[in-house]
């Protein structure tokens, strides 16, 4: 039987300072007991206690304070007992920074088989071997809890857009009566006194009034922080923003605010400027396995014939080990002959750059400069890559 | 139209020193453009201008001085005229210590397609998209100036045994006939003046007179080392090291000798006690990518479930960071996820286990104690794997 990891040693409590603001974008601290995090931050995904196709230390390198545990994932396999029992997620994949585990109920609707929700929770088969589980919004905190995180999130309902009122205040409505099973059981595990965090989800589909509500509903119970939830799932991103721009007003102001899934470089630029403080989505390392490299002119496609003599870096102003020392010429090579080492390199270059991208902001914000950023940012992306030789 | 990659600035030129032996196991140091190669030495496989998922870096922490590319993949794909007009192999693939090409025939015989060989050479389809080529001594050498590296292999034709002693001659001439002909375009190419090597390559299968008259022509020929080759190929262990052998002594004592496509940690040590100085192998890259890990103890299975929940590291004593900052379980858990990591971690462990091994000879040698060294290393490969917990 596994005993949640002990607090870490001189455990800090969960914060969140709000230094700064222009406009409406934030410039805030998180203090985790593994940590801080400046915010707005980008949190690189490592689905199965990996952020794949890197060490942990280039991540760290990057500039990266948090990453994103998929308790999903993790709770299939190598499972949430096992982690206890080997220390926590921090020693098992050796990060030493800050930890922000999912719920697990975003993947289970996307991955698992024979999914069946109820009031109580939900009920699936492992995509992987078959195996049965039950996942209730108290299990969820006891997964979290075993894996150790230092921000958890509740279980909420997370449904596909387009879709009727109806449904989307049903599993708006339900989200909100998990959302306080989960606070319940998270103080039952003792997570405040551990330093750990508990986010609450805002749902409410495309649906404002179902939105506001939510936020409202949600501010009322002692959560550390808010999640948005359910954007990014397949509407346009003008509904997106348009959503931002009716929920994050009726939040909590004195919370750090996470934008869940999300996004593109733009994507990013765009929620930061509506005052989000915390973003994750599997593009940078997805992209960088498929031979595409965010840059400060665009994404570009390494698999594109028009590389295969270019003796350039990809971004001679990047600071990125994984840019600076390499063509274009041998990227695209190892793109095409599918050398593990292209998507090492890319991933790399990616998350480099999202991160750049999120210390650009913050500086930006610090400075009072955001709209300049946004708009010289905009330029670079709209200008696209360099011309080929 | 490519030029080779000019000499580098400061060329010295390729040179051997014996430095010391402890019965048949010699202790030596090449010199090349690139840098100096401590003998006995184990040359990691980077095929594709890349050592399959690691980063160079690594491969250097791990006390690697020289790697191999593959002539065959690299006139494919990226193209030695393209590699040419980048810079040199070096360059592009960000390896700034030796490198040593293959001449391409042994892959051409394995992997291409539609293959012809006459006394001119080997005409054959690409694997990759079926294009023509010809592959002739003079084209493999000139393939390998255009690369540009340090050390170079004369095209030779290798066959798999067992064979008919009819056949086996056949190839062995024709061999010492292409290892004139590549002797001249070596020297046509400049290549001693550029500080380059080329080796003549010891055929006759196993068949000892046939080898002692392979060695003895080759060994009239200017050429700056000798491999062994057409062992490893199907035969088993105790015919391979019969054939060094009767080989080895009809080799010149002051070039080096490398032993191609050679092998397991017991190979190697083999080998070494019998006076080889050079090896190369894809085992310790192709293991760590299948889930197996090369140490102290013999090779150990992180597939296996007895794994899954140790906290002990691969090897305490080891001084890989591959190694020291992970569990058991969690290699276990990336390996059995199908994670990259798994395979970066491995190799990694076990680039730098066939480099300490190395090591251990070069210093048992220098110490007049191989034959402790080696009995003190079979030992601990015979007693396994630390017992399960
Ligand atoms: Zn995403
Ligand atoms: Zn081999």
């Amino acid at each position: 039987p596994a005993v949640p990891p002990p607090a870490p040693e001189g455990t800090k409590h969960f914060s969140f300072k709000l230094l700064k603001t222009d406009g409406r974008a934030r410039r805030g601290e998180i203090s985790t007991p593994h940590g801080t995090v400046q915010t707005p931050a980008f949190m690189p995904v490592g689905t199965q206690a990996t952020v794949k196709a890197m060490f942990m230390g280039h991540v760290e390198a990057t500039g990266a304070e948090v990453v994103l545990g998929n308790t999903y994932h993790l709770m299939l396999r190598p499972t949430a007992e096992r982690v206890a029992r080997l220390g926590g997620l921090h020693k098992f994949m050796n990060w030493n920074k800050t930890i922000l585990t999912d719920s697990g109920g975003f993947q289970v609707m996307s991955l698992a088989q024979l999914r069946k929700l109820d009031e109580d929770g939900v009920r699936f088969q492992s995509h992987i071997d078959g195996q049965r589980y039950h996942l209730t919004p108290e299990r969820s905190v006891e997964i979290q809890g075993l894996l150790g995180s230092d921000i958890q999130m509740q279980l909420d309902e997370c449904i596909k857009l387009p879709a009727e009122r109806a449904e989307v205040s049903r599993a708006m409505e339900l989200s909100l009566r998990w959302a306080v099973r989960s606070r319940e059981q998270f103080e039952r595990m003792d997570g405040p006194a551990k330093g750990q965090a508990l986010y609450g989800i805002v749902q409410g589909g495309d649906v404002p009034d179902l939105r506001i509500r939510s936020a409202e509903e949600l501010g009322k119970l002692p959560f550390e922080g808010y999640s948005v939830g359910g954007l990014a799932v397949g509407e346009p991103q003008h509904v997106m923003l348009e959503m931002l721009d009716i929920t994050l007003p009726a939040m909590p102001t004195h919370k750090p605010r996470y934008l869940m899934g999300v996004g593109t470089p733009d994507d990013l630029l765009e929620s930061v400027r509506r005052g989000i403080d915390q973003f994750d989505c599997v593009m940078p390392t997805r992209a960088g396995r498929h031979g595409l490299a965010y840059t400060r002119f665009g994404k570009v496609n390494l698999k594109n014939a028009r590389h295969a003599d270019d003796p350039r870096p990809l971004d001679e102003a990047s600071t990125c080990e994984a840019t600076n020392h390499y063509s274009r010429a041998y990227l695209h090579h190892l793109v095409r002959a599918g050398e593990g080492l292209g998507a090492m390199l890319l991933t790399w270059n990616n998350i480099h750059y999202y991160q750049d991208l999120m210390r650009g902001m913050r500086e930006a914000i610090e400075a009072g400069t955001f709209d300049d950023f946004y708009a010289r940012t905009k330029e670079d992306w709209a200008r696209g890559d360099i011309a080929a030789l």
